[in-house]
């Protein structure tokens, strides 16, 4: 387990299986989710230095490319052991390959959905996301609707976001909330960040690495920024070099995507 | 209606609906819908002059960018109606949107699974086409899984395509799956037209329009080549002028996707 990232084991009520399973007899009030965000979640671990100490223990080792293959997928998740990377991050075709291979290890699984558009139905990202959940998932990387944020209609973002952080919430999985900074304006990163936040999610992620750019350390300190220090901040897309590294983290990551991930704990 | 496209029409048995519904003590004996693929279909309409004369009433009118907004899609709708063209081509959180503002004209709504990588689970890919249909969708456009086709798991590319395509069997919808040229070797285009066939697909199609290259005239005429004349042949992926357009029905298309569509038309 990588208990320097807090990334895990810091919710624990996040984390309570017996949360769900109250006596209906009781009529105990359960607030919605989302209304618990920023408020009972203790700090994560975002202090650079700590952080910098074990990189390869935040980086989320990324294989998402239409045409990788199984036998791409198995060598993925040797190097993943092999290096001490976070999880591998793989289309959801292959979770039940990686959660098999990596069974054994402290390696989690994490998948994408919604992915990298982002404008499919609500209704479907919840079903993307509940049956990479049962396939073995451990962590849920969704893409918010990009048009809908664009459109100001923030209801819409919000159900989208908030149906994909309960469906992990049942399975006790983590759910980050990939932005795709590329497309948006300053003000759009803000309010997206916001909205997730809102949501319950437990992560803002920069970037798919399919649009025109990636993480960049001027978003990410934005994001951090917006969100506090109780939700994670990955950067991602076109992370190449341990300095690349280095700078998101300082500028407030506590978690990174990329394919590069060998180059650079290598340095 | 289109019915010099054939698209639609030329399949009354696929579009049955009481196929569905036969007496369960009869016993009747009902093959796969695979097995029926190129067997008991009539040809396609195919002849370029004929599909020539209409261009606008084969074309998918199409925007699948992830920031596009609803204003975005309220207009590509009003294109699509004034110039007559087939369909409308949007991610499915568009899909309600689409079919209320085309719901009293002739204009399909067509929309993507699986989309644009293809790397989902199978069990994912029919969940949003079963949710897009529900929600309006008349024709499906799916990814096939890409990196199963190239490392040669065809019973996972053959279940994958089956069960998006009886998916849209069961709500007399067309099922076109995307091929993406671009990533493959002549030879893989070749098994996955055959694949897509078995499979019972009404449609192969060349492109998503989001990898490094679209349609071109030798891709189409081997797809043709590869599916015969009982499967409907798409373009898709960078087509800009009317030329381009000719091009590709005369390699043997029968339906265009673009989102040039009016610079299409208009020469």
């Amino acid at each position: 387990m990588h208990d320097h990232t807090h990334s895990c084991d810091c919710h624990p009520e996040h984390h309570d299986p017996d949360h769900h399973h109250h006596d209906p007899e009781m009529n105990e009030y359960i607030p919605p989710l989302y209304l618990l965000a920023g408020t009972l979640l203790p700090p994560v671990e975002s202090d650079p230095a700590t952080l910098i100490q074990n990189i390869a223990g935040i980086i989320d080792h990324t294989l998402l490319k239409p045409d990788a293959t199984s036998d791409h997928i198995r060598q993925l998740c040797e190097e993943a052991v092999t290096h001490g990377f976070y999880s591998v991050c793989v289309n959801s075709g292959f979770v039940p390959l990686a959660s098999q291979l990596l069974e054994e290890s402290d390696v989690k699984v994490c998948t994408v959905v919604g992915f990298p558009l982002g404008a499919n139905l609500p209704e479907i990202k919840v079903m993307e996301a509940e049956i990479a959940l049962l396939a073995g998932a451990d962590e849920i990387d969704m893409v918010l609707p990009i048009g809908a944020l664009k459109a100001g209609n923030y209801e819409w973002v919000m159900a989208d976001i908030q149906g994909v952080v309960e469906t992990c919430y049942g399975y006790n999985a983590l759910c980050k909330v990939i932005i795709e900074t590329a497309l948006l304006t300053d003000d759009e990163k803000v309010v997206a960040c916001q909205l997730a936040k809102a949501a319950g999610a437990d992560f803002v992620k920069t970037s798919t690495g399919f649009a025109s750019g990636g993480a960049t350390v001027a978003d990410v300190q934005l994001m951090r920024q917006t969100v506090g220090n109780t939700l994670g901040v990955k950067a991602s897309g076109g992370i190449r070099t341990r300095q690349d590294a280095i700078s998101l983290i300082e500028a407030g990551a506590n978690r990174l995507g990329a394919s590069a991930s060998i180059r650079i704990i290598n340095g």
